[in-house]
């Protein structure tokens, strides 16, 4: 159920007091190989945390040997201290497992900074404790198991409630298993193009790093692409995927693709389950759109909407805060000849009054909203959440 | 201080019983000319209103004798029955106009439906009682008087807490007075190119429709459309303006454009200020931006982050929020090299930390927060309030 569920992978997760609560806040993730093909996805926010200037660099090589993560502070907009600190950190992981480490590099000889991928999540504008944070890379190298992969799952966790990973299994065509398993951190703030998240989805296929990076992009665009709690986009968003070939099985892409997605998906629903404060979790269904872009559109005005957001908060099955989103949209669709469901029931039927919004419950924490465009083939599913008192509490008291 | 400051207008607001607490909720407006010339501006949103779809229609004369407003319902994805409904209120005002009106038309002959332009305000989808909404515009229509400016200010208030009225003055080349005046309704649900906003703009210069369309765009560019409360565009935004020519001067259309940009700039602080459930209001002003495209972009940006609007309402000045939703924006900036600052002080330098936060008090209502970008020589201000309690609370109980 996490990243140690493939073969080939350990991890660890300790606490290194850069949490003042002194709960787990570094975590390592090693692929002891034989292969170390890795992708990777960042966020799309121009102003970048250092890890993510990092491991944007190191990645192009195609390969990572490990993954160093904490949290308790971004080491987001420190500047060039904060890059050096990245980079020691990199350093660091790469000195340990050169000395003792096992796998493909350690017998080749040493491992390099490059080859270390670097994540961090909490404060913005925070530099974390050097001495503290490499203490903290030392004891998660000591404590590295195969079976480390809830504990690295833990340490990555800022305000969430719940740790996530999830797993899933295919075969190749020989029929010879591979598994693909990961771990997510993330609680409110996710955006298109990902936001304050960090995902790390390892793999024993035997695969390339091009196959690994069409992949992740095909899962990403329709799980974590398509998640957007509060429209806001993070600095420090990052997704991995590492494979060992640990298996010996060789995939196609189609079928990585399948369990790689199955992941994501698990992951990002785990993800809008613990969005901070939310008392609904939304999926927004637009249908018979001429485009999958123009139903991705629709579906992300409505997840943008804060009226749309308040009213689901307040259990008020308002469809007129749902067309007034459509409408403000390029999407092709006549404004006169809209249909809107609320939890199956059709409230609003060519744009004006239908069923009875009396019918419509919305006292469960699912809600389905279902736009029919009437304009072509095309669908698409956004997931958003509410906006309530407890996310303006949670935002407004904890700085982040 | 209002429609009827301007000479040659008359104006009215009475109780019809459209909303259920009884106070006021039919407008009309007058202009018993010389001229009639008029011009509007309409929400963007496709999925409009009856009132707009009539309205825009109607201004294409470049002419109004009246405006009809009510609130209590804003007609709005009510079918052909509320197209039908806001036809017969134009209707209705253009007999008893004609009947017993004053003015030009009145006097060479009857005033059709096409010279009333029809608002309406309050929840989507509720149809108004057709018998209640007509006896109140003829109510309305017997209670006309040259001060009657205050009295309709008050009948478009929807969750308005104050009405809007603002006033100026400007003089032609020779050196006659025209006065501007207006009101306003609207209270949270701001955004850019309108939103929820109902106003009215008179004035008393003898000038041609095409002269007053120049003015007004000018006006609403630099004031209503840099509103974003929420981010939410309505289906009924209508602003309009009327001009009498009762004065005789007739100012370029650079003196207009400047009175009439005043008493925008007056009416949209006002609305910023009530804006429902906020606790500050936001200037975020861009400096040094490449185009003032840019700078509109990146202030819009900050004006719609939840997190930013949240932090404000918890007194965090958050600055690593800030430069997240900069960099979300496509303007020309380098992300390492941005400077911040919250209420004047540079809380962020070359995108790192700068004086201390400490040093900022968030405790008073205004808040200016400053974004240089270093790029170039233009600059532009949004306006925009917090995210609240107050605002979940309004927005999840209230249907709108």
């Amino acid at each position: 159920m996490s990243v140690t569920r493939a073969q080939g992978f350990r991890a660890a997760g300790v606490a290194a007091g850069l949490k003042s609560t002194g709960a787990p806040d570094v975590a390592l993730v090693v692929n002891d190989g034989p292969s170390t093909a890795a992708a990777a996805v960042f966020t799309s926010n121009r102003c970048r945390a250092n890890p993510v200037i990092w491991s944007a660099e190191a990645i192009r090589t195609g390969s990572a040997r490990a993954v160093v993560l904490n949290s308790g502070g971004a080491n987001c907009y420190t500047g060039a201290e904060g890059f050096q600190l990245t980079h020691a950190t990199a350093e660091l992981v790469a000195e340990l497992l050169s000395d003792g480490g096992s796998g493909p590099r350690a017998e080749n000889g040493a491992v390099g900074a490059i080859d270390v991928q670097v994540c961090s999540t909490g404060l913005i504008g925070l530099l974390n404790d050097r001495d503290d944070l490499l203490a903290g890379v030392r004891a998660a190298h000591a404590e590295l198991s195969d079976d480390g992969g809830a504990a690295a799952a833990t340490a990555i966790m800022t305000t969430d409630s719940v740790s996530k990973q999830a797993a899933a299994e295919g075969s190749d065509a020989e029929g010879r298993t591979f598994t693909v398993g990961g771990m997510a951190k993330g609680a409110g703030m996710l955006a298109p193009a990902l936001a304050t998240m960090l995902v790390v989805v390892t793999t024993d296929a035997d695969v390339d790093a091009a196959t690994l990076d069409t992949a992740l992009r095909g899962a990403t665009r329709v799980t974590f692409d398509r998640l957007d709690s509060d429209g806001c986009q993070s600095t420090n968003d990052t997704v991995l995927l590492l494979a060992s070939g640990a298996s010996g099985a060789t995939p196609s892409v189609e079928a990585l693709t399948e369990q790689v997605t199955a992941v994501c998906h698990d992951l990002a629903l785990q993800l809008l389950a613990d969005a901070e404060g939310a008392d609904h979790e939304i999926a927004i269904e637009v249908l018979n759109a001429a485009t999958e872009d123009d139903a991705v559109e629709v579906a992300r005005s409505v997840a943008r909407s804060n009226l749309f957001k308040t009213a689901i908060f307040g259990k008020d099955p308002n469809w007129g805060r749902i067309l007034a989103s459509v409408g403000t949209t390029g999407a092709a669709f006549d404004p006169a000849d809209l249909d809107v469901a609320l939890n199956g029931v059709w409230v609003c039927r060519d744009s004006g009054p239908g069923e009875s919004p009396d019918a419509v419950s919305l006292e469960d924490r699912a809600v389905t909203v279902t736009i029919d465009l009437k304009s072509g083939e095309s669908t698409a599913t956004v997931w958003t959440n509410d906006l309530t008192h407890a996310y303006v509490h949670e935002n407004s008291a904890y700085s982040s």
